[in-house]
């Protein structure tokens, strides 16, 4: 190895962050009882045969959550999140993560092996239980995957003595599991919280330590495996002895804190490298619903990358097996006793420091070195110092069941959000959220765009905006993005369009007057934007007043269309690949008596919806009382302070729309068939699979046919928001998000 | 018949204009001697057996042209300059259509019967042939099909006293019909044109006439076929009669001025109803290259209209006798002389001028009430009399084949353009143009939106600026509307794609340069408009400066991208349906010196091209000497009087942007067969049906591979300009349009 003083020759600019990560976090599910959940796998989380991010580790209770490659810790953190929000709320409601390390109290009995189609795997566990135990199994803790950058090896590389990027790679990781082992213990004093073995865990009385699971009582191998780290030829021939010998079942039973990744077999890495390491000693944090916090992340990037300023390791074997020593002491100590005085946290410390200062690497790097060595200094700060606060009765349980329940009810607030991606567009939060359930590979290629990828096996889709997909072709769209097409196609198809016409000047337009003299009309700029230059003439319009109404139109746009007025109620019939799935009533704000409360108390009131915010991140909108609603309520004869008579409805606005604090009501049950099948002939028609059809119908107690309709199309939206009819004011709610992900993958 | 007053009874606001048009015109096809063609009917015409638009009337060189129905005049004349500029250019160049009703001398052997498919069609021409002689069915006429409005017919029959709207509408044409043949007269004094018979065309001498076509010389029935217009029965008794004696061998052998139109039988007319009138008198104008004005177009839809206005006629079969009379005799007049005392024109034109006060039709109609007037009073001034003065050596052969030649010239001005919808985009011209020609019946569903209907049979299809179709699946080109998520797709697949990444806030954005330190960059708003704020640096950035192209850049979007900056020459690939049919290179306006002219002189001659011109209607634009110009000018040393030596090249312009003036050269065959296929595999890679592949490639000389790609692919178009590869600054140029066509409608 020859990789001492590497990164001190390294010119400061180099991208010493560059790193991918990966996170698995393992978890009991919890029943209402606080006990080990004996129910199945949830069923809404895809087949474990192929699920990527929601799996099973050892026992049928056991959660395994893995997050894809990221760029960035804080980007690998927010996936767990989301899975973690996912894996929550797929599970029976009443059931809930356990937040700690160490299971509540368990029986052996209670502890069945994951039900897994892959027999192999199924044996496999069987035999594990057989050897260590199967409560040692519901353990629980956090892997912690890390890659050095492309741009990051290469410019070391190329600045070292090794002629070949493999060797160089291979020892560049190896030195980090070196040292990793080396200095492990620092992570088990920071962040240790397998504190406590909950009564008939262990057969020996520990008392209060910071890590059983980091101890020799956790998920060890035998004394009798000791597999070299010095160099990786004899690290691959040691597994391999053992595994020719019987003592291991297979190469992935050797349990070390640190694991080279990359290759299924350990021989492959001579010749193909060694891509990434998983550091496998962090237990639960219970203090964070993800169970690992920002800082714990950056701190052990700092730390990693620091492992490779110190000099390379002499004497290898025998250090470790020291260094293993002074974990298992520190493991087995006292969570507010202080670290050993042979524990040297000097050495790492300065390492970490000269790292920052050398490659001028921003304070809040400085900020994570200076919180270590406040923790150094007080053990009270540590993880497990603080979780010893918690401790009653000699037990974790209560505190483990407040925050698990609190996590749990965290997961459940919001419920139409997906956690961590609540700045994107509800009906993209859900369609993710329900790829992650399904077992879809996901990656945002877009987030401010809303542009998805999913993907299972070879097959690959695009989404965008939760509904465009690969299903619509791409001219229909567009057609719906044009009303007057819209209508062309509609009405040449036989379906019942606004009668009405275009005009490019003004001159045209005054001389159809002739046309509508005597009836309700509508006039408006082609392109509608945010209702400016409509005018509606409910009654026939005189001619001054439809010029004016055209001057008012042609400000806003060159093309104007003039059409007739249809009166009734407007309703959104979703539809999705010829089928009506949803269908919307919208009712402008408004709040109703109660003979007690002023108009603002009941706007206040309604407000507390947790389904009401702003800026379209919620399926409803505050109602507000500005100038608008102030003077809607004026015409009613009301103000703000007027006490509403009971069962008195007063409007606030006049347009239905949901942005303005509209009602959502689902009229899915309630709407005659008929108009269903009409609206989803219309989407047919005009070749839409995804689509919102707007019909307005005067009487909803006539039945729709094509040849007597009783309803007008008055649109057809080509990107309805789907959210909409999920969380309804009133009504039970439709998902259309999971449809869209089944047409998209039938295959699942 | 009970419609008398009818008219004088509705109210002002009646929409009386309110009515569709057809166009039928017929021509003959000219060989480059000026003879009859002896030439098939050109096979770029689609096929006869469905063309919609383009037909062969009675011989192999008589087009008919057809338009579609039209809702006024002047979109019926639109769409039938369109069909005639199609129908020309699909010619042999060297032919063109004879632009007088009489054909040029010709022999019976020359006219070639019309080799249709139809075998009945082609019998019943031979027929004809035989008992009228072929020469007569050289003659040229244009047919007018007129319809009345749906709401004014229904307007009108809601006020009379009829009680079935069929028996009213059939009325209404009735009495329209036996009104024409009773005023006919005045349409042949004010259009008739076809006045001379060249030498061997008659048997007799007529000299001068005003109409041989609307004589008893023209092609009408044996004098023994006498059709009654008295009552719609005996009408239909009458034609049917004279099939079943043979007199006539189908009943559309009855020729006669007016026809009523609408089904195939007469008989049906009784129950069905008629539906619209044509109006079969109209002699070619030679004066038009359509061959008949917007002004008779709309005088004659005034008289059809006025016809109405006139009293129910009495004796009808007698008054229409002694109308053909009077026709006949006006017809074989001379053009010069004046209309006969008993041509009683006050009653029709007193019609027209009160109709026009009752209805407040504009000022443009009460002209056309007057130039009948005038023409009226100086015969010289109808189209007759105007012709009369181009008669030379008692022929008029020499102004038909000058007119001809002009109008032909006139459609090959501008052949990248389609006459008439010069407005919409060059590519959509294109597109149109083609479909035309290819036999599709077409449609504008919105002109401003270049949105296009194409249908065969049951089959449509829908368009979008020419390339946006239902090849396309929605989500690809709104993937390559997104510069990031393009990249991503195509870096995922393998391809070469600048490195690079994105930002959303300044300090990422500044960590970043470590990584870029060295290399040479782009920085851009991650949505570019027009340029602004992008900063390249072909030479690695101080940080300073890369700071302030980052502020820059953060002025126009809240996202920008940094990426590596590719050295090389740019290419456009147009890939359609995984094939590559065009390659582009742009060149930055420039000019080249031939030692003589000063750049001023070298700007100004380049502007002549007919290429040029200006907003993307053309497919080269004016190269402008304004301030950026000037600027580029100076950094050369130059000014716009620099005489430019011989082969020296100045640029005008920094960026090789067609709308600034650059040029476009067609690179198709030179560009090696690699790139082409790297391009294809791009575009399918993306999923993309039509698609414009940008690479960057710096030796054209290296072949490209996916492994060793020589390029760099620095965008993709989804709306990538197709008449830019057509008509180029310089090589052959590549059609992609038809392509479209035959790729939409693969069954023609």
């Amino acid at each position: 190895m020859k990789l001492t003083n590497l990164l001190q020759k390294a010119p400061h600019h180099l991208p010493i962050l560059q790193a991918n990560f990966g996170l698995e976090r393992e978890s009991l599910r919890i029943n209402e009882n606080d006990r080990i959940a004996q129910t199945p796998h949830p069923t809404s989380l895809g087949s474990r045969s192929f699920h990527p991010y929601i799996q099973t580790d050892y026992s049928e209770p056991q959660l395994e959550l893995i997050t894809p490659v990221a760029g960035s810790t804080k980007e690998a953190r927010r996936m767990l999140g989301a899975i973690t929000d996912v894996a929550t709320r797929s599970m029976n409601k009443s059931e809930y993560l356990w937040p700690l390390s160490m299971p509540p109290q368990i029986e052996e009995e209670e502890i069945q092996i994951a039900q897994l189609d892959d027999d192999y795997e199924y044996q496999y566990r069987v035999g594990l239980g057989q050897r260590y135990g199967k409560l040692l199994q519901s353990m629980s803790g956090i892997h912690y995957n890390m890659e050095l950058g492309k741009d990051l090896v290469q410019a070391l590389f190329a600045q070292s003595d090794y002629e070949e990027l493999l060797t160089f790679k291979n020892d560049l990781y190896l030195k980090l599991a070196q040292n990793f082992l080396r200095y492990r213990w620092l992570l088990t004093y920071l962040y240790g919280t397998s504190s406590l073995a909950e009564k008939g865990f262990l057969k020996e009385e520990l008392g209060l330590v910071r890590s059983i699971r980091n101890s020799r009582y956790g998920y060890v191998n035998a004394s009798d495996i000791q597999v070299s780290f010095d160099s990786l030829d004899q690290y691959v021939a040691d597994l391999e002895g053992y595994v020719a010998s019987g003592q291991l079942s297979a190469e992935k039973e050797f349990y070390s804190a640190v694991r080279l990744r990359g290759s299924k077999r350990n021989r492959d890495y001579l010749t193909q490298g060694i891509t990434y390491l998983e550091f496998r000693c962090f237990d639960l944090n219970p203090f964070e619903p993800v169970a690992i916090s920002q800082e714990t992340l950056d701190t052990v990037h700092l730390f990693v990358l620091s492992l490779l300023w110190l000099d390379d390791m002499e004497q290898v074997d025998q250090t470790l097996s020291q260094a293993s020593e002074l974990n298992n002491r520190i493991a087995l100590s006292h969570p507010l006793s202080a670290l050993p005085a042979e524990a040297d946290s000097q050495t790492i410390l300065t390492a970490m420091k000269e790292l920052v200062a050398h490659f001028q690497l921003d304070d809040s790097y400085k900020q994570l070195i200076h919180t270590i060595e406040q923790q150094i200094a007080n053990p009270s700060l540590t993880l497990g110092g603080r979780l010893a606060e918690q401790v009653l009765d000699q037990s974790l349980e209560t505190f483990g069941r407040k925050q698990g329940r609190s996590y749990r009810e965290y997961a459940w607030t919001a419920p139409y959000a997906l956690k961590g991606y609540e700045n994107m567009e509800l009906s993209t939060q859900m369609l993710l959220f329900d790829a992650i359930q399904k077992g879809l590979h996901i990656q945002i290629l877009d987030e401010e765009d809303q542009f998805l990828k999913f993907w299972h096996g070879e097959h690959i889709e695009y989404v965008k905006n939760a509904n465009m997909t690969s299903k619509d072709n791409y001219v229909i769209p567009l057609a719906m993005a044009n009303k007057v097409v819209t209508k062309k196609i509609l009405g040449q198809a036989g379906f019942p369009v606004p009668a009405g016409a275009e005009f490019s000047n003004k001159p045209d337009a005054l001389r159809y007057y002739q046309l509508i003299r005597s009836s309700a009309i509508v006039i408006k700029p082609k392109s509608t934007n945010f209702g400016l230059g409509i005018s509606i003439f409910q009654e026939p319009a005189s001619l001054s007043d439809y010029e004016k109404a055209l001057d008012l139109a042609f400000a806003e746009d060159s093309h104007v269309l003039v059409e007739e007025y249809i009166a009734g109620t407007e309703y959104r019939f979703f539809v999705l690949d010829g089928h009506c799935e949803a269908v919307l009533l919208r009712v402008a704000a408004n709040v109703t008596g109660d003979g007690q409360s002023t108009i603002r108390e009941l706007v206040e009131k309604k407000n507390q919806d947790p389904l009401r915010g702003r800026d379209h991140r919620s399926p409803l909108e505050i109602i507000d009382l500005g100038a608008i609603e102030l003077l809607m309520l004026e015409q009613q004869g009301y103000t703000p302070d007027t006490i509403l008579p009971q069962g008195v409805q007063a409007f606030l606005r006049r347009n239905s729309n949901i942005s303005t604090g509209g009602d959502s009501i689902d009229m899915t049950d309630q709407m005659d068939k008929s108009y269903k099948q009409l609206a989803a002939q219309m989407a047919t028609a005009m070749g839409a699979w995804a689509c919102g059809v707007d019909l307005i119908i005067p009487d909803l107690t006539q039945p729709a046919s094509k040849d007597q309709p009783n309803c007008t199309c008055i649109e057809l939206n080509f990107n309805p928001a789907m959210y909409l009819h999920t969380y309804t004011y009133a009504g039970p709610g439709q998902r259309i998000t999971p449809k869209i992900l089944d047409k998209l993958f039938p295959e699942l």
